[in-house]
């Protein structure tokens, strides 16, 4: 006897499969799901959609991230379910990233009814807007039932969740799923009567095996006259650069933005997360890596005082290369992003353009197909060459383990179409610093979308679950300590990827700041230092992965070669610690510094 | 030569001393605080005023719920400093928990300044009303200066921030502080020429060893009309109860609840977390500790369904207390809360009361100095003591290692004055059913504001910090792994602490709802329950607490012990880990809830 309540708890399980089924026709192949009560309705209903993979996460800040990764690597929308209550406030730190980051996340929080909200009941928070800005949109749905107006909203709120995801910019979307007891499904299957009209029929069953909306979607194309401009800039101006900061992976755009730099003869100076350190248009285009380097040096940054900069991507982590523009201020300084983003702290743009990149920039470098090899790129290169190769001899000639080093030998380990994920704090800067350009098509992921420390862990996990060739992640201990509970989902599920954890005792990136300088004043290293004197060796005993610390730079090559060759049946993690005396490291960070500030100055003085 | 960079610098060290000078003032005494660059001028001040504790706690979410264990145990407001960008959103499940359990923060988060938001900086996120309607108030800061004016606002302001976190009710602050570089303090002390006027030393100096501004805050005297409204219900209605949901501890509102109890002669249902389960009070008013297990028999629910219930506290944790009233409404649900809260999901109130709760049940038991004892009392206490009486020969000849027992095990443990931290999950709902009532003076809390079980650690780690007698934690093998980083604090603060961990292997919670019986057509295990298999002494050596796993009851009590009574001269947490199997718990808690409605039917039918 199907009774009122079997009616209704049938009826939202019509709704919810409903709108997981058409998640999956918008590109969804993934939901990272926390467990929870409130969410059974959704946790099921996505676990019965065949084409989705769940992965279950305890720790929703972990869940989040990790989702973040996924789509990052992805490049497609990942789906989040939680419990109500504070299980929602835990997604927060990764869902501000993702809106930064423009990484598309659909987060499904389940909530009591309203009747319920604010009168005390258990795992009860106002989940209305509850990210704020931070999202692209936020939906309060009604209470589902399997009635057929509502079995089409259930589908349009899908397409519509994932073209907003990916909208313009791409980010966050929170549904907010109010839901009645009994939460559990109906034991008995529905009875499915024959539908009585072509509506019910549409509603019920969507369009089959399509989409039940499809949505297509354009790029902004750059009108002639734009074109005509930028083209001017190029004939009329040598000293010009690109500066590219993080962006999504997209190879495309690295062709178009080679492509004009090399039609312009204007050197890329390419942040790590930009996708244009290294790739295949290196070999095409003037790639400058050691531009943080290089423009540290003052009589560098003022020789080499740009006319033109076309700024693509978020902010580039370089410091030396922010004061550089804010004191040789560029007369054109023009900022190309589509999405209506503002990423120029500096204040300097003299020209916002919101076309697509690449068609930009593919139309340009079409007129002028020589190209231009003047003394500008030279000197750019020249400079590049020469401070990389001081550099390489200094490191090479360093037994001790320091973090410059460190990344020049993980960046000849790496294969090609590795993914390296970056923590956000001294890591990327010593990317920034010593990862040459290259040809090899390594992908260079981070958080840099707000820059925070927490998630590197989860997000460097969600990044291997996408299965796009192997994932290494370079991160410092206070990154490994601040997220580490997302090992777990290491050993759950059973990820190969290897941890690579600088570990210097505390905050090293402090001690390159001036208040270090006041040592016990501040009483620094207690409150900013923090060192903590743990081993992560118990870390990967209590999660279950391959663990060794090493000691020597063959120790550490040998390390990485076996986890990234590592052919067990059973995938794993593994976490290999390199101890860091983080004084010398600073010291040797400062002399390298100085050298390759010698190694051009030599140059210039010749 | 003091530059204008320095006079800057000056001004801001100024102001941001005279704001920490005043929180002192105010009554606070800890502050938590994250490692970061831009809310260096914030530490720094904190460091550097001597009535102030700082905590480094490296992650975020950690720290905050660290302090909310500590405002807690303390009952005083507990400061939080944090860098920009999500680092302040790692805050926000503490704040959401702060909110709803009406706990007083200071939530101070450093900030870039207006013209660097919404820029494309560094660490740079939208932090106005970042925690929403979850604060109290919220604050943006102008950028601090030293001007006399500005000196008083820094005094005013930590007051009025003071006042606003103790408010009706307390809760959490946030104060939002634009911060330009140079962050680190002038290296060089200020030049302090004697001040030109009384205004100049007064913005300056404060008021020396007195509070800027002292709050005097005052009690909702209930008027005439009500209490003689109350005492004449408690004159017209033997069936009344008094049903406690979670409070902030408070011995002189114990003891007035007692005395009205008493006179009315209606028992306390006493959540475990509402500070009237155990303590001096229990000796004078009947104190029900069972009414979870007795309510859950209908005949007994049914045959004692009540006349009057008076409301305090948030709302209880037994689901079948609630379900209860909701089947037999009372005539007369009065809700008293001086804060103006609603706790009630049922919307069964007959009257809300907005008084101070000890001031009304104080002047009403003074009006019935008698007592009464009628057969209600006698049956409610009779019922509860055979359902103790079974349920503890029950427990005591079960020798498998399970909830119920190390529960009541624990009790018996725990010196007076001990504080039980619980988790919100299943441990809650463990020490509801079988924590008896008694005189001993143990405070038990909880995170039950928002019932989540994130943070548990830290917040535990927090109340064992205020130093204020030996702290136990209860907790699962999921709430453990949620906030596992929480336990750095364990080390690096030497904070003595034992935790039991109870566990499953997963969330053995699910075991007890409905959707576990569908097993398999749900993904029960993997989506539910999540097995991990982890082993906590690797967690225990990783953060280097002592360690014991228990097998048998003897172990279990001697591991407490030891954990308690050590008097090393290093403090060190303790964890011990209690293997349960899932199953045999979950039908070892059925068995007891019918053990105890035998027990009271035979009373019953006698």
């Amino acid at each position: 006897m199907v009774t009122p309540a079997d009616a209704d708890a049938h009826g939202v399980a019509a709704f919810v499969s409903a709108f997981f089924s058409e998640l999956a026709h918008g590109g969804v192949a993934h939901v990272v799901v926390s467990p929870g009560s409130r969410s059974t309705p959704l946790t099921v209903a996505a676990a019965r959609c065949p084409r989705l993979r769940l992965w279950p996460i305890v720790d929703e800040r972990s869940a989040a991230f990790f989702a973040l990764g996924l789509a990052r690597q992805s490049g497609r929308p990942v789906a989040l379910i939680c419990t109500s209550g504070t299980a929602a406030a835990n997604y927060l730190p990764a869902v501000v990233e993702a809106h930064h980051a423009r990484v598309p996340l659909l987060v499904l929080t389940a909530d009591r009814p309203p009747e319920l909200r604010g009168w005390g009941a258990g795992q009860t928070i106002d989940q209305v807007s509850l990210y704020g800005a931070a999202v692209r949109r936020f939906v309060e749905l009604p209470l589902p039932d399997g009635t057929p107006e509502r079995l089409r909203y259930a589908r349009a709120l899908a397409a519509r969740s994932v073209d907003d995801a990916l909208g313009s910019p791409p980010g966050p979307v929170h549904l907010n799923w109010p839901l009645r007891e009994p939460l559990e499904p109906p034991a008995l299957p529905e009875p499915r009567p024959a539908p009585r009209s072509p509506a019910q029929a549409l509603a019920q069953a969507g369009r089959g095996d399509h989409a039940y909306t499809v949505i297509s979607r354009g790029r902004k194309l750059p009108g002639e006259e734009i074109i005509a401009e930028l083209a001017d800039l190029v004939v009329r101006h040598e000293r010009g650069v690109v500066a590219c900061g993080p962006l999504p992976p997209d190879t495309e755009r690295s062709a178009a933005v080679a492509a004009l730099a090399r039609a312009a003869g204007w050197p890329i100076l390419a942040d790590p997360a930009s996708g244009l350190r290294c790739g295949a248009h290196v070999g095409i285009a003037p790639v400058i890596a050691q531009a943080d380097l290089l423009l540290r040096d003052a009589d560098f940054a003022s020789t080499m005082a740009p006319d033109v900069v076309i700024r693509l991507g978020d902010s580039p982590v370089s410091k030396a290369q922010r004061l550089w523009l804010e004191k040789h201020p560029p007369e054109h300084l023009w900022l190309i992003d589509a999405h209506d983003g503002w990423s120029e702290p500096s204040h300097l743009a003299s020209r916002v353009v919101r076309v697509d990149e690449t068609l930009l920039c593919r139309a340009v470098a079409e007129r002028s197909p020589a190209g231009r090899r003047g003394a500008w790129t030279r000197d750019w290169t020249l400079a590049a060459e020469r401070a990389a190769h001081a550099v390489d001899r200094a490191t090479l000639s360093e037994e001790a383990l320091l973090e410059p080093r460190a990344v020049r030998e993980l960046a000849r380990l790496l294969p090609d179409d590795a993914t390296l994920f970056v923590a956000s704090s001294m890591p990327i800067r010593d990317l920034d610093a010593f990862l040459d350009a290259s040809e090899k098509p390594l992908r260079v992921l981070a958080n840099r979308g707000a820059n925070g420390i927490d998630g590197v862990v989860s997000s460097a996990l969600g990044a291997a679950a996408a299965d796009r060739g192997p994932v290494v992640a370079l991160l410092g201990d206070l990154a490994m300590l601040h997220d580490i509970g997302g090992l777990l989902a290491a050993r759950v599920h059973g990820l190969p990827l290897t941890f690579i954890v600088l570990n210097n005792d505390g905050g090293g990136i402090f001690s390159f700041l001036p208040v270090a300088e006041q040592g016990e004043a501040v009483d620094f290293e207690r409150l900013f230092r923090t060192p903590h004197g743990l081993d992560f060796e118990a870390a990967a005993n209590l999660y279950g992965l391959e663990y060794t610390r090493v000691a020597t730079w063959d120790d550490y090559r040998q390390a990485i070669l076996a986890s990234l060759s590592a052919s067990s049946p059973q995938a794993q993690a593994h976490l290999v610690e390199v101890p860091i005396d983080r004084d010398a490291n600073v010291k040797h960070f400062r002399e390298l510094i100085a050298i390759a500030a010698r190694a051009i100055g030599v140059e210039q003085s010749a």
